[in-house]
């Protein structure tokens, strides 16, 4: 059925103005003062931001992780997400050595297939680059994988070694793809923390103390300058500190194509929250760590002046009864991660916007456009423009209230932002002109949510050839 | 009359897609799929881009220097820019020590009113910052002037000295006001330069060699700096060399509002131009001067990564045959600038876009958007969206043309790009949805342009609140 | 008289051994194991360090200032220095525009002649460079004085223009010069000076908050890059803090030579100190002036990487009574200076070589080789080695003793460092091979001092020819 | 037999001036103008310079690699050594996975023993870093071997990973070691060759361009960065570009104690060198690289200014015929390496002290000294003073000569400086006091050179105290 958004205010990221936007079959088909259309549902939203969805490029739904798995699957993962503004997530598909990649992609349809809320798509771990995986990567980008992360941390786990993420670059560069990293120096945090463990130190707060930023600086440095030679692309995950941000900074300066994403925990948090008494410092370890708080102003800047251009949530949730207490008398044992994918929007717009560090525009940018534009969904998400999915969030710009574990929708059992008071709330989501939530109730069954296959890495964002096409 | 643009592809600063657009009463009413308004009259498209006109932040129309008066007056410079796809200028009016600034505003409305095609305003020059001066000011942003120039160059004639510098910057902070540089180290120049006439360097090529790059690098960092102590927020005009860019990016790493703009001159000339015989040099000899070809590259790596936001023209035309030559046996008495306000927005196109450099959001973000933000034209001018004025280019984007005197429409007798080809070509110009150019002949008569009363500078580019209320 | 210095432990720039030093005729001998002179005196420096005399490159003795005069004249002052283990200074001879340099030297020989009871040079301030006074400069040189002080701050009354600064660094490299500078950006500190007295902000603390250090960066950087572009030479006096330090380093990674002086008040005061009560910060206005304390690594850093060179005091004194009272409801009326002339030695070796931030050779280096080498004295001055003169300090390295106005012996009614405990202290110093202090009691009559005519300035700083020759 | 050494120029790190030399039981006995000694013998080095002899830090003797050994071993090495002015030579000791380090030293001894003609130490690798070898570190300091190499390069053969070269830091400090570095991605290099191997690239330039400066700099920063989170201390052997000096410099500058060397043979050779036709680019293998020809400015910067401190000669000599050889048709069997221990001094005498680029202080600083120092061998060492070893040569600085495979004494077949002119020539050798080469004839036995003990490394290069006693 048809729907005219009125009197709202439509926000993207370059444009804010007042206009009534008309959807029909799933999409945007025409923007305007004084729409109207007897066929077409009417849905009023006067003193409400018309955004586009917000695109959350990681989270971590159903994933194993320490032999237990996240609490939030496909399903509780993308209800919360709705709730927090968020209409589609780009999800972390983990490979397995000697496996072909397809058959993790497999087990990752296999997980969300029938269970989502909003759409998502996937990105490809790469933890080994021999012939059989390179040989592989072409078809999967073919069928709409276009992003591929490789892990520089947790040694003799998920860590590649820089042969691998070279050859990944390579490969990614000639098939169209994105590589993504985890850039810590997994090496030197192996042997911290096993000096950690013998000196007894086995609290939360060691788990910050033993991948102290420098570590994500090199790490972040050496991805980087492998990108630059290898004229490839490069999207690092989960930036937190200033080390990491000069690296970031330098290369972009010379012209290569490296991005940055933050997330909203280091913008708002810092290393002091892993020393809460009684482990509740747990329900704050993941990794990279919360940093001292000096560096929550550098990520501003960052994000201000156009170093960093994304935020993630990297939603990774873990109870903290049953999960994150695995990790009592032994720091390596806390399952790493947090509840973020509803939170991220809210509080980029609460912080950025409302402080003036960010435009409503970035901010926008930020929390969507970038992220369709780098991973190969733009213009079907992230913008709000005729012949567009209708993928929208009607936001009250007003609103006071307080995150917490009460109000939140997540399966997980606390949130890292109890008691944080914000402005703003989503109040009705619209996924390809449909209801996930009206007034904030969900609406949406499971399953309506789809895949996505995603277009090919452009490093100049889409020239226009291939740009205008592409609708 | 209505109309409505139809089967073009529409450009933002963030969005590419098809649909048509209803303009009414000067204004942009509806974009969508299939409009039809039996009133309108129909604009066909077909195949070619939607462009919200240029914005070009930088033109010195009617200008004296040195003796003379630049070739161009606000009816042929106007018509020039309109040709070349702007549909706002922005002309810097000069002041003289010891007289009211208002005298000087009155001087510049005096010139341009009933003379130009397109919307213009006005920046206004800071010579010296007395109380008296101080005092004005403010009653200056309120009559829509709400940017103010410093020259660090030109020493005994337009140079400010720092605390003047400073004493604007301060004060533009606080009444809402932009500080607009033109930044060589004018002291060291002037040694440079009496010591190349004493020596019989004499020639236009001197121009350069007495205005090395270092001295633009110096002032800009000093201006960037004392941006940095005032908290307040600065604009460099005409960047040219990596000694400049390096501390633009600095001051915006750590979240100063410093912003900086090249010129297309610097983009695909440089300084061996200015060696061409028969006293040709002295047609590519403005200041900054260009520089060696290296720095193409750092300025298109600084556009592409953010570093730098716009594009000027600095359009400063003189004739070769009377004017340039007044310089004849000394360089020093070269009229200073040229003719770029046709062609800087086809250059970009051409060379950025068509190159693969910038993405074509990025290019209409350079040429009009970002300079409507900072200018305090946004969201009236530099976007395509319903509330918005009709400023609407229709761009070919795959004719081949060549730039030459012959078929430009500045009054001066030389193109400095004479043989240069590019791809595209604006076809169509509206302004406020009337044709100034219509199938590329000429239809609007002197004085349909009008004098834009801008908003006052906001740091985060117009936050949420302003910018709803300001539409 | 021969002497003989014997079990003491030589220390220099490179080395550290046991031996015995023989002299005669006011220089080195000889220096070896046993050495034995029937003829010689004696000197048993058993437990002792051995170190060739300190160099200060950097005093005011009997300096007019705002209507007052330093208290230490050259009498005074130097007994000070000598105390102090100090058997150099290099003074700066004020200069007035419009008259010839020769009359500023005439005055300073007048001031010092007959009253120094050590050696002392003459640096000359640059206030205008117009042709009378570029024209005298070489013969200046001739006479001696091979260095030239430009003041980039005090506007209206020291400071010099940027034309003045890079003429100076032209002539200076075309005539065996070394250009000085005191690097704050005079112009806005003038500003914000006189905001701050209209504000009714009349405490010394003030002062500091008037001067903030990207004022020094930012004319630092300036005068590095002015010095590069002359490819002169550039020595920045008094550096206090991390923005200027960046800048020397910058211009030295790229092979320019540019050195830079701290002083000890930088190195262990910091800006508290002049916010003390009872007027007393006025003790510690000087220019620049205190820093926050993070800078005190940071200039260690630098001595210890070699990016900082030497050690100046700045020694500028006045009394605290009937000199610094005079700034009581007004901080800019107290004259600006302190007394660090005697003290300058031993803090270094204290807080540098006891604390193992320097070794004790570096310690030599920055108190007394470098200051030799830079300003022409080397190897007459600056280390011990046969051929040299015997200005050596025979240093106590174990003794605690505490800095204060009742044990110090210059004029002055206060100590910047009182109550300071330092290890270390000079025990007998020696003039061209003559006792200045014997046992820490003072031998020498005024006059004894001599005036010393310095070589031109080598940016190889000596090479091996000129070098050899000129012993 | 007691020696006098006189009417020549005695250079050290600091001075330079004219005594003579009394040399008594293998030392210095005393310095000093017309010393006499009836039981002397008076070796008159009139227009000479008296030097301490070269110390390098950096050879390869009799060292396998690939499947060959270098040409020459302790006997021929050291012998071309003395002739070039060298002393001192520390040679690199390799050891075996699985194997006691101690076992490689006693491989080490065994070559080496009644060989040498000049005293020698022993640097030793270190290729993991497991529980036995971390445990045996101390006892190895203890004998004297007090720093370790990691190959952060030689995928598969000799490369360290990341762990391992951060325990080594850690261990390293805690007992006094200094680390050093072969900095090269490893990782990258692997993928590059086998891509260069597998497309026919099989010419001896590909060996340079399967090693680009990108993976020196980034491997030198990695270093750099774990050395300061240890803050433990780092050399970096054979820096070669700017890429790495930018890392290097920014470490010193933070106060961490990172250290580099370069070799003559970047500072004179440059990368067209691999491209001589008849496979003579083999003769210029070595690894890292020979660079681009801009490179040399910046290290002959980074000398100068002091962010690079040494200069070895990475001698690892082999044969043209018979071992380069090996690598025709495939560049990765080409033995890597060159003979440089006898060209090494006089290369920076030429190019450095004559060519006006450095002081002939620094000359002997960056040959002599600086190892000493860091290398545990000052004040034994590196200087001229009583009390240390007699090891001298007599330098005359005027003679022109040429390299040639004719001339030199290194057993190896050709001279990679084949044909260089250079000004300057050593022409008697004392090692502690007796003849290696007499007016330019060996004179010293094999076997005559000793192993030496060298001291712990001390961050500030030795505080007063230990140095003190170590005499």
């Amino acid at each position: 059925m048809k729907k005219i958004i009125k009197n709202g205010t439509i926000v993207t990221a370059t444009d804010t103005y007042q206009a009534d936007v008309l959807i029909e079959d799933e999409k945007v088909k025409a923007i305007g003062q004084d729409l109207s259309d007897v066929y077409a549902e009417v849905i009023d939203a006067t003193g409400l931001y018309v955004f586009p969805g917000g695109i959350d490029p990681h989270t971590h739904m159903e994933m194993p992780f320490g032999g237990t798995v996240t609490k939030d699957d496909f399903e509780s993962g993308t209800i919360a997400a709705a709730y927090g503004g968020t209409t589609t997530v780009i999800d972390f598909c983990l490979t397995e050595k000697g496996k072909p990649l397809k058959s993790a992609l497999e087990k990752w349809h296999a997980k969300s297939e029938g269970r989502a809320v909003i759409d998502y798509g996937f990105h490809l771990q790469i933890v080994e680059a021999n012939e059989n995986v390179l040989q592989e990567i072409p078809s999967i980008i073919e069928e709409g994988v276009t992003s591929f992360k490789v892990f520089m941390a947790y040694k003799n786990v998920l860590q590649a070694d820089d042969e691998t993420l070279f050859q990944t670059l390579i490969t990614a560069k000639d098939h169209g793809g994105l590589v993504m990293v985890h850039a810590e120096n997994g090496d030197v945090i192996e042997h911290l923390t096993q000096e950690a463990l013998k000196a007894g130190k086995t609290d939360p707060i060691y788990h910050a103390l033993t991948r102290p930023p420098e570590l994500e600086g090199e790490a972040t440095g050496r991805a980087a300058k492998l990108t630059a030679l290898a004229n490839s692309q490069l999207y690092v995950v989960h930036v937190t500190c200033k080390e990491a941000v000069e690296q970031i900074a330098e290369a972009r300066s010379k012209g290569f194509s490296v991005y940055g994403e933050t997330c909203p925990q280091y913008l708002v948090l810092d290393q002091t929250y892993l020393e809460k008494a009684n482990f509740e410092g747990a329900k704050y370890v993941w990794s990279p760590p919360l940093r001292d708080k000096s560096n929550q102003e550098v990520l501003w800047n960052a994000l201000k002046s156009g170093e960093l251009q994304t935020i993630g949530s990297d939603h990774c949730s873990f109870d903290f009864d049953g999960q994150k207490d695995l990790g009592k008398g032994d720091f390596t044992k806390i399952p790493n991660g947090g509840p973020f994918v509803e939170d991220r929007f809210s509080v980029l717009f609460s912080e950025g916007v409302k402080k003036g560090r960010i435009s409503i525009n970035q901010f926008v940018d930020m929390v969507s456009t970038q992220a369709a534009k780098l991973f190969g969904l733009f213009p079907q998400k992230g913008t709000i423009a005729p012949g567009t999915d209708a993928d929208i969030v009607l936001f009250d710009p007003n609103v006071e209230r307080t995150f917490s574990v009460d109000t939140h929708h997540s399966a997980v059992d606390y949130s890292a932002l109890e008691g944080m008071r914000v402005i703003g709330q989503p109040v009705t989501v619209l996924s390809r002109g449909e209801y996930v939530i009206k007034d904030k109730e969900l609406i949406a069954k499971p399953g309506t949510g789809k895949f996505l296959k995603r277009a090919k890495f452009n490093s100049v964002q889409m020239n226009e050839e291939e740009k205008v096409k592409s609708i």
